[in-house]
């Protein structure tokens, strides 16, 4: 997979994507990761990359020119699967569309900075807005960190062991059961037996069951979705 | 606002608090951001901060030793308004929350990593547990720099223009209406008529509208929301 990265702070990326699973990927070549400096494409004498509103009103807006000539120069290099924008009014990142998207070849993700882009941009350039959560962030760096990290870790190959990434919370639209390691007692507080039994049917038994409570506690929406699904699934197989 | 982050990756957040508004709170002592590296907490000789779960599966778990004794550690020198651990099935994080929590004098911030902490750290000395979104992330330091970001430009100084975050998209539970900046016409993209006008109420007017059609339409559960309140409000100050 490649990545393009329009960005004002190309700098702001390099700490997350150089530690841990997206590291681990670059160095495995299963990702490429290419950051494009916006100020580069600005218009001489001034450079200027960002204007004030019309009509009034404070913060920053980024310029139409240089994000036209910058995503107008990469097209002509390849085609992008899609090409995202990321913002708070974008589709809420979840799980399904991270799926989706680690399956792609070339994205090409813009992020704004600021009060954002011209609108103008996100009607005609922009094939997808995705937004990670219904909170305001002081760039789409930030978002965009997160979207790279959640699609790169599903990318085969990337994770040591397939099924670690297939037993995440919501890749079944379920919370995960809680998990325990060593020492079996510590300041008296006890890992469940049932853990400690050796009996695997008992175990995952007692998973599924914490994995549905914890889901219908903490997820309602998940677990209705699931729940439906289950059963409608009983009952398509048992006719 | 003092922040502690407790984590196995401590130079994972160096470069997106570098740069931007965070980097802004910094310089300007409006935050204070201290890491706690996890391995340093881990028990001689071989200082191991992970095992693999009781009952059986993949993935690692962190022990519970190191980050009981750092949390300790940490505890005994300061009150913490909160100890938040970034987990998939937290509460998930909104504009809301991020204003609460930038209103708080201490946090401390616990990063799982691998498949997360052994539960007993959550069920016992975790007060809040926060998702900040509905995907699996490689491991909760990204989520923190989500958090962080999140609520230090809320901090009063650390934007300079205060009314620029009170504008914000969700600061009122409704999505901001689209901005242009010049040029007027570009590409023949045009900004739309109203905002060159110079009638500022016509322009206001037109931006409460396209920011409730767009609540409408990208964030439903929000326009609700909004609307009730407002009818609810008409309807108290009317009797």
């Amino acid at each position: 997979m490649r990545i393009d990265i329009i960005t004002l702070f190309p700098g702001m990326m390099e700490s997350p994507f150089g530690h841990s699973i997206v590291k681990r990927a670059l160095n495995a070549q299963l990702v490429e990761i290419h950051y494009h400096d916006l100020r580069q494409y600005a218009l001489p004498p001034r450079k200027q990359v960002d204007d004030y509103p019309f009509g009034g009103g404070v913060g920053l807006v980024i310029k139409i020119e240089p994000i036209f000539k910058c995503i107008t120069d990469l097209k002509r290099k390849r085609g992008y699967d899609d090409i995202i924008y990321f913002a708070p009014d974008g589709e809420l990142l979840n799980q399904k569309m991270a799926n989706y998207y680690s399956t792609k070849k070339n994205l090409l993700l813009l992020c704004g900075h600021y009060k954002g882009v011209d609108q103008r941009i996100r009607d005609h350039l922009i094939t997808k807005e995705i937004s990670v959560g219904d909170y305001v962030l002081s760039g789409g760096e930030i978002a965009a960190t997160v979207f790279c990290d959640a699609i790169v870790r599903l990318i085969p190959g990337v994770l040591s062991d397939l099924s670690s990434a297939l037993g995440d919370s919501f890749q079944d639209d379920l919370i995960e059961a809680p998990i325990y390691t060593r020492p079996r007692i510590f300041n008296n507080w006890k890992v469940p037996e049932v853990l400690l039994s050796g009996n695997q049917s008992k175990i995952d038994q007692w998973r599924d069951q914490m994995s549905l409570t914890n889901t219908k506690n903490k997820r309602p929406h998940l677990y209705e979705k699931s729940y439906v699904n289950d059963s409608q699934t009983s009952k398509d197989t048992s006719e």
